[in-house]
């Protein structure tokens, strides 16, 4: 028997062949339009091409035999469905095409509507609708995406002819164009699509839906797709399904509408219907942001002038409030969903999970809770913990002096700085040279994508809150204000205008996400207060994981803003960030530059009280919790100036010969400084200086100690390779640390353990775990040499790596499971092997990385060090693992 | 019961307490005592107090009671066995206290003779001997070395006050010295000590026994102890034992003597038994190579003047044949035996297993096998695989002109070229500069081995074939001329004479350790011949390793000199090693510089010709064995020229623009080659590299094959760290492969595999495995990744390491196997679950290294591929592998 690669769905009263169960094979919108025939929701009948399809596709470069049979019957009963007939004259079944991933990439694939329709349909569609107007406008509509979508024609091209004749016609809005205004302007664009393709516009239905199905699966591999699957690591592998839906009318006239909806508000989470409408209009009139929908209910008005559904088509709406709660039940989240109300019968074309603003996840995930909808470790789930960055940055400060000069929809909440630029290209290319812009466009479309995942914002002129800028910076947590209707554009001149300002490129611009509103120049910020409802999910995260979540940071602001945000401990407090700070670096220098030990020491001695000032600050922030201080890792020449300027002007503060410091720089020459002479080499090398950051560390802790703070200092030796360094430097620290408890009178619990960011210290872990108690996976540097792979060199291949997918990811961003994951693996259950209660954790970039502290939990770390920033991503990170990992 | 520190051995009669087994207790000196008592040899009576007592004695800073009381015990055993009284002034014992480790460490630690004698005991000792010359020479003997070894007096006072009263007596020699000058001397010693180290001279035997015995367990520790045990890998906790053992005299007059032999000849193997003597002396003067010795036979004779020991004493000599036969059956190896005569009587004073050279190593082991002594098996067990090194190194050529201007002894074999130094620390200085030295010294001591390390080969005026410097050279397979009598120098000078020739600092000398002859400038070198012996042990290694070995070698030249040594294959060709001659450097900097994929084609088609000639001619060397091609796998940047005049002749070359060039080496500049952009990671981005290669390579093969040559190439991607990148270079590979043994019309075995050196590669060997049929392990980068350690760097903080004993050993010398070693280990184990019949080698330079060796042995290695000249080494060192790790 032959495979089935085609699923019914829709109509009313009947069941579906598949479910919202197989989004694999039926993608995310075939189910769930499968699902919603099956719960009773009315939804025009169609059926599903399996995502199999598209990979047979790509496979035999065509459509096997077999699908054509299937997809015939299915037609067959789709026409008795609906008592039309796909090319009857007389009642012609219309059908849209849609592609339909397991994921949603939204307006990143293809959609052909109205097929079916030639200049024989065209005339049983005005009998059946009684509105000529309607049926031609369904046809050049038809013609242009068809041109565009199947037949790559320049979509431009037949654009302007339809702005020719609103011209001739002396019209400015579509809907003005007459029936024979239309009717002419068909003809004209087949004969455009002829002279662009060399083709004639196929005529024959069945032709036309093969070309629409084969464009949607041809549209899986566009660049554009491809970018938006590597940036939500969606896999290639994949494909998508096909829809093939009878058409239903939003602008079959007065009585007709089209919209979107979502069951709550998508940016605050607040528990109220919320959606958009157009009256007599095709649904991706709606999306495509063309023309500025209306809100769906009373409660949604901005201005007065807005005629909501609510108020339009009073049952309708009822109905489609009756609907959208049945299906929040039913799939117990809030749902984005589409509808069309042709000639008063209200039709669902889509439901799906929607997308929301952290803030809108936080707080409908703990309403749900509330509402005995979900669990809290269902809540907890529901917050991704890479999107709640997006709470954690500033907000603009409310007591600040700005100057608004516009305001637009709050689309996507946040703050945002930047100088403005116009085009995706150039906030590239200013990104790139570090400079933060905001993206300012008349619309947003997928190409502009690059552009607007390096801006810090972005601001539209067109287009509502559904619209291609608002979901698509919702989804990256950015700043959006969309549809800013005052906003004036000219790309040529690359110059703006915005309440009566002109705004140039380079011009610095503040949005405000949450409100709307546009300010000209750079708005003080200021860090946000975090929601109750963000704090509820945080303390049910907290109870959830059983990692713990540190911080690094090496000075008392930064560990201050860790501990707001909750962080338990400092996992990493580098030490050599506080050597290159004021006069201190040049005590370094004269250390550096000391002919020998003797000299070094003098130095030394300099530096030690503004190290241990560094160190008490800190103890007194982190009060009654661990502090775990890493002793000097990096080469000394990297205290050295380089160029010759700096070093005359050293050579002068120190009163030195140049040459001499040149000498020293060049003495110290590394030809690979990341395998150099750093870390523990130099506490073996030159133990005085090790011995005086110890002996700073310790002095803090007793002096604070004896202040009431409570400390516990872990000293951390970083770069051990072999256990006999960490014997001879552990046995310094502890004689050290000893003498000064005695001198001070004060007994401190302290710890002493290392970093493993070399392979063979994870090999040797056993070895190691001797002499350590604790240990920190420093994976950034276990990248370097697990891989072989220099951070600061890896530029020139690493992107090629990660486009041609030679790498699944960038493993600085996201832990390498398989390699360096498996050395710290190893070294997790080798250093247990000889010390059973060895503390793990780890303070590379990646413990703040959710797909990372998922891998941190299950190898069984005791807790993760992260960026201040990154401790409540952590924590929820922590808890999803937790959960995720139960048996 | 106290526990037994004390053993006792010797007299005539008796058994031992101890055995040859005990080395571990009592050391190899005294398990061998106790052993040659227990065979019935003539050993005199005394005591080994075992090295535990040497960990009692660093450990408490003295010696324990229990010690004292079982060392009296025994001093009243030997008492009895010599009838004779320790203090006894009618019949005084004296006593000899020697050290002896498990592991003979020639004149590296200290000996004191004649403990015991006094003012009072010396004239029991004068009635005993009857001779009063004999009794004070003992006497000032033991003065100095009393003084010198247990109160650490300046010696060289002491020897001066010998000198003052020969030059006052107007005699030479210090046997012209009468009773009553030594008398006299005796007094004005006792003084010397006193005003040196404001100590009387101890009188009390038994503190005199004392002090000789903790003198022993501190000579443990002198830094040229500890210098040589580290050079030849001797635990510092195994400790040395003491040999306490009744004075027998070689000194008692003319029917008394003292000698060292070999059961066989030490230089060539010859089974003769070999010695040297001198009549009426102690045998600290026959190894100090104060006075030349004269043969122990007359077969041994150079000069007619020299009397043997079998023509002085001849039943003495056919008794001491008796008992070194008796020694070599019982031992089954040769011996190097310690005898004294005292008035007639032999007394034996040490056997142990003697050093030999290389040579003889090999000839003593096939001549065994042959008498029926040994198996084969033991016989390859015999040969040190590191000694062999020198056997296969070059000799003078005998048909070249050579100046010869003088002989001496041919203390160790080999020729030696290099420029005449007078001191150790200037051979350092000059070899450090990479200068060849030859140490020319009187003589050499403990104190000169730093030099004689660094030099090619050392010559002294002074010393027999036992002396210092000649044990120690052939220890280190180095050459060695000794005792040549004519050699003057003046250290002051730095001149010395020979033949009538001046010899300056940094003049050319040629030296011939086989035949003791010393030339003038350089004389050619060939190659060695080896003797039959050595194919015999060769070919018996062969039959034992399952090791196969390969050679690394990137010139037909090195192919066939390491195909004459054996190697089965060549297990890494460097390809980039042909991209520096002649004129290809031009084409491949031309490459490097071009602007494009079409500008880099154009030149790699000038270069693949070249390419093409090289792997033919390696090919053809080859015919019939596997030969392994690495692809391209320096960074870009090596290839470009670095000083300004450099760059300037290029862009001159290429007429390009210096700018240009320099900009381009200033893009490809690399903060960390080592992790750079380097190895398959080019192959990824200059596809068309590796192409040009892969064509080369296959061409070469494709026409080789069509000659009648039998080629199995086999083609080894560098660097990969993820699968992924195998797999599309595999790809690439076998395409181009594949096509042009198409067009070809041949028909080839190929392979495609990996070098596995990134830690991430061993971690992941079940992946790769996929994609490789062959993997080499790369240790030398695995090293580097593995430990974080670059090697170029490595020199600031690697020598301090290895001194701390940090680390064990240099892990670019010999594998880490707790490290890099586990990842091989993992690497092997996880690519042969995917790929069972997986061929895997080594190609770092612990290919070569013996201990490393044993480790790919153990660890299930196909085969080891190492430098030409190691390629014996590596065949003896894989059968001691097989034989060492049999259950």
């Amino acid at each position: 028997m032959a495979k089935k690669y085609v699923y019914l769905f829709g109509g009313r009263g009947t069941k579906a062949e598949g479910n919202a169960e197989m989004k694999a094979a039926l993608g995310g919108k075939g189910a769930n339009l499968a699902e919603m025939t099956n719960i009773g929701i009315p939804v025009p009948p169609g059926f599903t091409i399996s995502t199999e399809m598209c990979t047979v596709y790509y496979e035999t470069n065509g459509l096997p035999k077999d699908l054509k049979t299937q997809v015939k019957d299915a037609i067959r009963k789709v026409e008795r469905a609906m008592g039309l007939g796909f090319g009857d004259p007389e009642a012609p079944l219309l059908f849209s095409v849609r592609s339909g991933a397991r994921a949603s990439m939204p307006g990143m694939m293809d959609t052909v509507l109205n097929l079916g329709i030639n200049d024989d349909t065209v005339h049983g569609l005005i009998k059946l609708s009684g509105n000529e107007r309607f049926a031609y406008d369904c046809y050049r509509r038809f013609i242009q995406m068809y041109s565009d979508v199947v037949m790559e024609a320049d979509s431009q091209e037949l654009e302007e002819e339809l702005e020719n004749m609103k011209h001739k016609k002396g019209v400015k809005l579509d809907t003005e164009l007459s029936a024979e205004d239309l009717k002419q302007l068909v003809v004209i664009l087949k004969e455009k699509v002829k002279t662009l393709t060399g083709r004639d516009l196929p005529s024959d239905p069945m032709e036309q839906l093969w070309g629409g199905i084969e464009a949607v699966f041809r549209s899986w591999n566009t660049p554009r797709a491809i970018t938006y699957r590597k940036l939500n690591s969606i896999p290639d592998e994949w494909g998508t399904a096909v829809n093939v839906q009878a058409m239903v009318f939003g602008n079959m006239g007065d009585n007709s509408a089209t919209g979107v909806a979502f069951t709550r508000d998508p940016a605050t989470g607040e528990n109220v219907f919320y959606g958009e409408y157009l009256p007599n209009a095709q649904g991706e009139d709606v999306v495509a942001g063309i023309r500025t929908p209306m809100p769906i209910n009373i409660q949604g008005r901005h201005e007065p002038s807005q005629v909501s559904l609510e108020e339009l088509m009073s049952d309708q709406y009822k109905q489609l409030v009756d609907v959208y709660q049945t299906l929040e039940n039913h799939y117990r989240d809030m749902q984005d969903i589409e509808f069309t109300i042709q000639e008063g019968n209200l039709w669902m074309l889509q439901t799906r999970t929607g997308k929301r603003t952290a803030a809108a996840a936080v707080s409908i995930a703990v309403d749900m809770v509330e509402e005995g909808l979900i669990s809290k470790e269902e809540a907890v789930l529901r917050v991704n913990p890479d999107q709640i960055d997006q709470l954690l940055h500033p907000q603009i400060d409310p007591n600040a002096d700005k100057e608004i000069i516009g305001k637009g929809l709050p689309a996507s909440p946040g703050a945002a700085v930047g100088r403005v630029v116009f085009s995706a290209d150039d906030a590239e290319v200013e990104a790139g040279k570090g400079e933060k812009v905001i993206l300012v466009r008349i619309e947003t479309s997928p190409e502009d994508i690059h552009g607007m995942n390096v801006a810090e914002g972005v601001l539209t002129a067109r287009g509502g809150m559904t619209s291609h800028a608002a979901v698509v910076a919702r989804g990256m947590g950015k700043c959006c204000v969309s549809g800013c209707q005052d906003l004036t554009i000219d790309y040529t001149t690359q110059v703006s205008t915005l309440g009566g300002r002109k705004i140039k490129k380079g011009d610095f611009i503040t949005l405000d996400g949450t409100t709307g509103e546009v300010m000209l120049g750079k708005c003080p910020t200021v860090k946000p207060t975090l929601s109750g409802s963000f704090g509820t999910i945080m303390e049910w995260a907290d109870k959830i994981r059983q990692l713990g979540v540190r911080t690094n940071a090496d000075t008392p602001h930064d560990s201050q803003v860790a501990r707001d945000f909750g962080a338990e401990g400092i996992g990493l407090c580098r030490t050599e960030h506080m050597f290159f700070e004021g006069e201190r670096i040049l005590a370094v220098r004269e250390m550096i530059l000391a002919e020998d030990e003797e000299g070094r020491r003098a130095t030394l001695d300099k530096i030690k009280p503004m190290q241990k000032g560094d160190f008490k600050a800190i103890f007194e922030v982190m009060n009654g919790l661990p502090v775990t201080v890493r002793l000097l890792d990096p080469p000394l020449h990297e205290f050295l100036p380089h160029t010759d300027d700096e070093i005359a002007e050293v050579a002068n503060s120190l009163k030195k010969p140049a040459e001499e410091i040149k000498a020293k720089r060049d003495s110290l020459h590394e030809a690979n400084p990341m395998l150099g002479h750093r870390g523990c080499r130099l506490g073996i090398t030159y133990p005085e200086i090790y011995e005086m950051q110890v002996r700073a560390i310790m002095e803090a802790a007793c002096e604070a100690s004896k202040q009431g703070i409570k400390v516990e200092p872990e000293i951390m030796i970083p770069l051990v390779g072999h256990v006999n360094e960490l014997k001879i430097l552990r046995k310094m620290t502890v004689e050290v640390a000893e003498e000064i408890m005695k001198t001070q009178g004060v007994t401190l619990e302290y710890k002493v353990g290392t970093m493993i960011e070399l392979p063979r210290a994870a090999l040797t872990a056993d070895q190691i775990a001797e002499q350590a108690e604790f240990f920190s996976f420093g994976t950034n540097d276990l990248t370097q040499t697990t891989f072989g792979l220099s951070r600061d060199d890896a530029g020139k291949f690493l992107p090629v790596y990660v486009d041609k997918k030679i790498l699944p990811k960038d493993p600085f961003m996201a832990i390498d499971q398989e390699g360096v994951g498996e050395l710290v693996r190893i070294g997790v259950e080798k250093g247990r092997t000889t010390r059973p209660n060895l503390k793990v954790g780890i303070c590379g970039e990646h413990g703040g990385e959710p797909s990372s502290i998922d891998f941190c939990h299950r190898v069984g770390l005791n807790y993760v060090s992260c960026s201040p920033y990154r401790v409540p991503i952590a924590r929820l990170a922590a808890a999803h693992a937790a959960l995720n990992n139960k048996k």
